[in-house]
C-alpha cells in the first residue's frame, strides 16, 4: 500500500493546479438556490464535469432542482458514495468581498469564491482522489464510486429524502462520505458519527382582536403571558423537558460514546472566550460539556410580541409567537415529538396555543465500532500526522438520515477540505490549497482501502 | 339656582359658535410635544387666550415645556382648579385624515382637528363655562378659578410632579377637574374617582456575546429561556404575583367601592364583541369584571429576542428583553415595587436579569363620599338627563397623584367634551358641538355650586 499512497500523493501534488482550476470553473457559475439563480446551469456543468472524469451520469428531476448522480463501477462488489451539493448560499453582503464572489481569485495559497469550499471545492477534491486511484491502477477502481449532488442543500434539502426513498436501487452503496470535513479549530482532523435530528415549530397565542390599552389588563387576556406560561410549561428548572414521553425513544449514550466524548479536547476555555459564556447549560464544565450533545434540547430561537421600540408603550398584546427548535437524539422522531408537544399543551391548559410545523430532520448516528470509521481515522492520521477526533454525534442536523436508513443503515462519515476559518456562508469564502490536497490524499486512501473492509 | 342654570344654558347655546371658533384657533397652532413642534408658540397662544378672558396669567418655565397658570379670584375663599394640557399627539398617519389635522374644519356638527377634543376643546369648554357664570353674575365668580395647562402631557408629564411640589402656594385649591370626561360608550355621563399608578420597566437577559448556532444549545445558555423563566417566576397560575411583599400596601376595595363597581353596567358582552375575548383574566364574568380594577397587574407590553422573520432560523439568542407595566392600586408605591421586583429576581436566581426603570406614576383615588363627587354627579344628571356612573378608580394611569397629595388631598373628578368615538390620538379627531355644549353646561353648574360645599 505504501507504493500506492506515495503515487497518490505525487499525482495529486502534480495536478493540484488543474483541480483548483476545475473548482474555479464551477465557482464562476453562480448557483444560488435561495434565489434560483444559475442553479440549473450549474447542474449541467456538474454533469459535464463528472462525464469528463469518466462517470456515467443521470440528471434526475425532482419537484425542485435536479439531483445529479454519477457512477463508476469498481473491481469489487462494494460501492462508496459521495454526497455533495452544487448550490451555494447567497453572496451578500457584496461590499465585504475583497474580490467578487463569482470571479474566483487565487491569493495567499487559497482560492476565493462563493462555493470554493462549500461545496464545489469538496466535490472536486473527491474527483481528484478518484483520478489518482485510477491513474495508479490502469484506470480501474477497487470499488464502485457513486456521486450524488443535490441543488437544494442551502435551502434545507426539501426533496432529498423522497428522492432517496424513490431511488434506492440507483443509490445502492455500502458507505458514504458526507459533504464537509477537514480540520477543526485546533487543526486536528476528525468527524462526527452523525447528526442530531431537529423539529422546528412556531408556538402562537392570540387573545384579543387587537392590542388593548394596558389599563384594562386586569380583565383582558394578554397573549404574551399566555405564550410565556406555555413556554415555561415545557421545561423544569433543571433543563428537563416536561412533555410526557419526550425521552421515551432517546437512546442513552453507550459506554463507547462516552469514552469518545471524554477523549475530545476540553472546549470550556475556548467557548467561554468566544461566546462570553458565564454559566453553561445545566452548570456543565470542562469535559462534561462534551457529553452535553446527548441531551436533547428545546431551543427558543425567537419571540415576538407587542411593543418592541424605544421607551414604553402600555399595551396588552393581542398576539405573541415563538420559534422553537428541538434537537433530537437517536431514536427520537420529529413526528412523535410534535404530537407529544401538542398533547402536552392541551393537557396543561394551553389548547388555545397553536403549534405550526416549520420543518424537521431525523437524527442519524453511525456505530463507533464500524470498520469504515476505523479506516477513515487511520488514513486521516497518516495524512495529517495528528490524532483523529471522533465526536459520537454532531450537535446540529443534516439530511444524513435521509440516506442512511433507506440504503440499509450504511455508515456515513465526513472528510473534506475545511478548516475553522473558511468563511463558509460568509464573504471571502475560500479553500486553502494545503487543505484541498490533504482532503484528496485522505479520500484516495479511503477509496483504496474500502474494498477490503 | 334654576334661573341661573337657564341663563347659563342660553348664554352657552347663543355663544357656541364663538367658542368653537376659539377652539379652532388653538387647533390651527400645532403643538406636538413628541417632536417639539410649535409647543412654545401654542403656550403663548394659551396665555393670550386666558388673558383675553380676564385671567391673570403666569408662564412658568420648567426643565421642559412651560406650564401656563391662569387665575381669577372669586367671592368665596374656595378655589376650583382645572387641569388641561396644550400639547397634542403627532398627527400621523396624515393620509388617513379627511381634512388636514392643523386646518380645523367643521362638518356634520363637529370640529375636526388634532387637539379638537384632546385637549384644546376641553380647555375652551371650561373657559366658556367661566364666561357663562360671570355673565350671569355681573362679572363675578362664586369661587376662585385656577387653570393649569402643561405642554408635556402627551409625552408622559415628566416635569409636572416636581412643578406642583414647587408651586403649592400658586396652585392652592380645594378640588380639581381633570382633563377628559364626557359620556361613555352607552352615552352615559360618569367619572372615575382616580387612576391606578403605573411602573414601567424593561427586563433583559444577555447570555452570549452573539447569537449562536442552536446545534450547541445543550451547552450555550439561551437568553430567551432566561427571560421566559424570569417572567414566569413573577406570577402563579392564578394571576397572583409571586414578588414578596407585592400586595403589602394594596388597600382593599371598601364596601362602598364594591357597591360602585356593582352599580356599573355589565360590560362583558361589549368587551367580548369589541376585543374578541374568549376568556377574561382570572375567569371573571359579568359584573365581576367591574371589580377587576382592584387587582393590580403585571402586564407584558412586549418581548423581543432572536429570529422573528418568516420561516425558521436555528439560533440561540444572545439577548432577550421584555417591557412590563405594573398597574398599582392605592397605596402601592412604584419605588417600593421596583425594589421588591429586583429583590425577587435576585432571590429567585435571576440576578443576571437586568431591570431598567422606564417610568412611573403613583395611584390616586378620591373618596366616594366627598361632597364634590356628589355635586359633580347631581349636576351631570341634570344636564345629561341620564344616570351618572361612578367607577371607584380608573384602570389606567395619569398624573392626578402629582396634584392631589401635594395640594392637601384634594378631590379630583373628570368632566368634559368626550364621547366613545372622538378618535383621540387617531386621524380625524373631533369634538361634537352637542358634547361641547353639555360639558360647558355641566361645568358651569359645578362652579355655581362649588362655593357652597
Amino acid at each position: 500500500m505504501t507504493n500506492h499512497t506515495t503515487y497518490f500523493d505525487t499525482f495529486l501534488q502534480a495536478n493540484l493546479d488543474k483541480y483548483i482550476g476545475e473548482t474555479a470553473r464551477l465557482c464562476a457559475q453562480p448557483s444560488v438556490s435561495a434565489k434560483n439563480e444559475g442553479v440549473r446551469e450549474c447542474a449541467g456543468l456538474v454533469a459535464q464535469t463528472l462525464e469528463s472524469h469518466g462517470f456515467r451520469v443521470q440528471t434526475c428531476e425532482t419537484a425542485g432542482q435536479p439531483v445529479i448522480v454519477g457512477h463508476l463501477d469498481g473491481e469489487s462488489a462494494r460501492t462508496l458514495m459521495f454526497y455533495n451539493h452544487y448550490d451555494v448560499q447567497p453572496p451578500e453582503p457584496l461590499e465585504l468581498w475583497t474580490t467578487p464572489p463569482f470571479q474566483p481569485t487565487i491569493r495567499d495559497g487559497a482560492l476565493y469564491a462563493r462555493g470554493a469550499k462549500d461545496d464545489k471545492g469538496e466535490f472536486v477534491a473527491r474527483l481528484a482522489a478518484v483520478d489518482a486511484i485510477r491513474a495508479a491502477n490502469s484506470g480501474k477502481l477497487p470499488c464502485g464510486i457513486t456521486f450524488v449532488l443535490e441543488g437544494e442543500e442551502e435551502i434545507g434539502s426539501p426533496h432529498i429524502a423522497q428522492f432517496v426513498r424513490e431511488h434506492t436501487d440507483l443509490l445502492k452503496c455500502h458507505a458514504a462520505i458526507w459533504e464537509e470535513g477537514g480540520v477543526n479549530f485546533e487543526g486536528h482532523p476528525g468527524t462526527a458519527l452523525g447528526r442530531r435530528g431537529v423539529l422546528s415549530v412556531e408556538l402562537a397565542a392570540r387573545t384579543l382582536n387587537f392590542d388593548a390599552h394596558s389599563g384594562a389588563a386586569s380583565m383582558l387576556p394578554n397573549a404574551a403571558w399566555r405564550l410565556v406560561n406555555a413556554l415555561a410549561s415545557l421545561k423544569d428548572g433543571d433543563e428537563r423537558m416536561r412533555i410526557p414521553g419526550f425521552y421515551d425513544h432517546a437512546r442513552p449514550a453507550s459506554p463507547r460514546d462516552l469514552e469518545l466524548c471524554d477523549a475530545l479536547p476540553d472546549r470550556e476555555t475556548w467557548l467561554r472566550k468566544n461566546f462570553g459564556v458565564k454559566e453553561f447549560v445545566g452548570g456543565r464544565k470542562n469535559k462534561a460539556l462534551n457529553r452535553a450533545v446527548f441531551q436533547p434540547t428545546c431551543n427558543i430561537a425567537g419571540i415576538t410580541t407587542g411593543y418592541q421600540g424605544k421607551g414604553m408603550k402600555t399595551v396588552t398584546p393581542a398576539h405573541a409567537s415563538a420559534k422553537l427548535d428541538f434537537r433530537l437524539v437517536p431514536d427520537q422522531d420529529p413526528d412523535d415529538i410534535f404530537k407529544k408537544l401538542r398533547a402536552h399543551l392541551d393537557a396543561a391548559g394551553f389548547a388555545d396555543v397553536t403549534v405550526t410545523w416549520l420543518g424537521a430532520m431525523s437524527p442519524y448516528k453511525a456505530s463507533p465500532g464500524d470498520p469504515f470509521i476505523a479506516l477513515t481515522a487511520r488514513t486521516a492520521e497518516e495524512v495529517y500526522q495528528l490524532p483523529y477526533e471522533i465526536e459520537p454525534i454532531g450537535g446540529g442536523s443534516s439530511p444524513m438520515y435521509a440516506f442512511a436508513a433507506p440504503l440499509g443503515n450504511i455508515p456515513i462519515v465526513t472528510a473534506g477540505v475545511g478548516y475553522a476559518d473558511n468563511r463558509t456562508h460568509s464573504p471571502n469564502e475560500h479553500v486553502r490549497f494545503g487543505d484541498f490536497l490533504n482532503a484528496s490524499r485522505h479520500i484516495a486512501r479511503i477509496i483504496d482501502g474500502f474494498a477490503d473492509l
